[in-house]
């Protein structure tokens, strides 16, 4: 059975080589697509092009993604024996919504596996809070269940931490199946889906964070469960902040790595 | 007087919109392009199409660059307040040579200003050994100073740190100026100036470690003086590695992130 995120970002090919999907309602906020649903979405089509799944994509963001129908067009520039390179635009019309650039092969087991790092230490899922966020229209918070440790979650009510990090559980709140298990598109969603890091200092003012540019490597295919998420932020400087992202899975191996280049919000007025 | 370096990444503005260059048969190794010089040469026309300087820029290689005359496709997709979404591609011919997707704006002074990191600690860049590498010909070497911190010099002596890390000064060695100033096509070209980190595990083969995707983000306008570096890695797994890399000026200031997805060598044969 599919999944709610499968439907919602699925494409079909067109007879001119792009693809045809439709960015659902409910899957922003406030009316406008999350960037990692907006990946994903494109993903599926440059992935069916490559006839390959996800390594790495790195996303542009040009105009808020508004509902509706939407078309991808899509060039396969390589093929390699290991990987296909591709280019895709995902645009409303005539108005571009996202450029895009990947790297599409599968996961291979081979050489050497080092790992120096470890998943963040986490409560129990029901001991961390859902955040939705307030006074907002958040399908996207009701398609998703993204937990923060509690920890982490005082910039919520004013209380900043002052230190950039933001860790929690992520998993897909589906209505018709018990816990889906995260392919490489799902790792995508999840690297975009917390809250911006730089919530977490008080010298920020709250407000909307646009991401320049977010570039998501798929590290590996996730076991069953629910995912840990990491997210740190050090440089914030002329107006910019970086957000690193790790992303592992329930037996604890790293499954994805974000790096988003973003605004920081500006004061109002 | 232009330096050695801006001359080799000269573009001219064609008719048709696209750029003339070429690739400069002295800023490579083995007679292939270095990674960050393609970066530096696209990311000239790029942000002449721009008419605004490099912030962000993620290159896919597709071959390797040889030396001569090549083409530079610009595609400028968005241009806003602040940034304008430039795609492009590098061809010799009708050969695709790199991919790129980039985001081009001026640097501003403003909003918080909050760093939680530190410059790498380097001793003198007398007491650091230029690194050239053994039995290959690398007019790359020539061109730039590239000075590897005594500590993190042992895997070109088969004593591998087993650290991930690799940490040095670096400028550029200009026949006619002296110590040029970095602008951020300079710091493109410092992104992928040192040897792979992967080199420091006694587990990896030494040999070529070819770049998937990377992807450099301008931070700030370097001060005058050589740059210094630390290139780190934490996760080799699946065949892959990351490796981050962060630039800081002589001042102390972050000037340039940079994070690439690259494949391990594989043991000939």
């Amino acid at each position: 059975m599919a999944t709610e995120f499968q439907t919602a970002t699925a494409v079909t090919r067109n007879d001119d080589g792009s693809y045809a999907g439709a960015i659902a309602p409910d899957w922003g906020i406030n009316g406008n697509a999350n960037g990692g649903y907006v990946i994903a979405l494109a993903a599926r089509a440059m992935a069916d092009a490559a006839g390959r799944p996800p390594l790495t994509v790195t996303a542009h963001y040009l105009t808020p993604g508004r509902p509706g129908p939407c078309t991808i067009d899509v060039d396969v520039v390589r093929v390699g024996g290991r990987t296909s390179t591709v280019r895709a635009l995902l645009r409303s019309g005539d108005v571009g919504v996202a450029a895009l650039l990947g790297a599409f092969g599968e996961q291979v087991e081979h050489g050497a596996s080092i790992v120096d790092a470890a998943p963040p230490e986490l409560p129990p899922i029901g001991d961390c809070p859902a955040t939705k966020p307030p006074n907002v229209e958040s399908g996207f918070g009701d398609r998703v269940d993204a937990r923060v440790r509690p920890s982490d979650l005082g910039f919520a009510f004013g209380e900043h931490s002052g230190r950039g990090e933001i860790a929690g559980w992520f998993r897909l709140d589906d209505p018709d199946v018990d816990e889906p298990t995260f392919d490489a598109f799902g790792l995508l969603l999840a690297a975009d889906a917390f809250a911006p890091v730089c919530f977490q200092f008080p010298e920020v003012t709250p407000g909307h964070a646009p991401t320049l540019e977010l570039t998501v490597h798929v590290r590996g295919t996730p076991a069953p469960g629910p995912l840990r998420c990491r997210f740190t932020s050090r440089f914030l400087q002329q107006g910019l902040f970086e957000e690193d992202g790790e992303i592992w899975d329930a037996s604890g191996k790293l499954v994805a790595q974000s790096r988003q280049l973003a605004l920081i919000p500006r004061p109002a007025g």
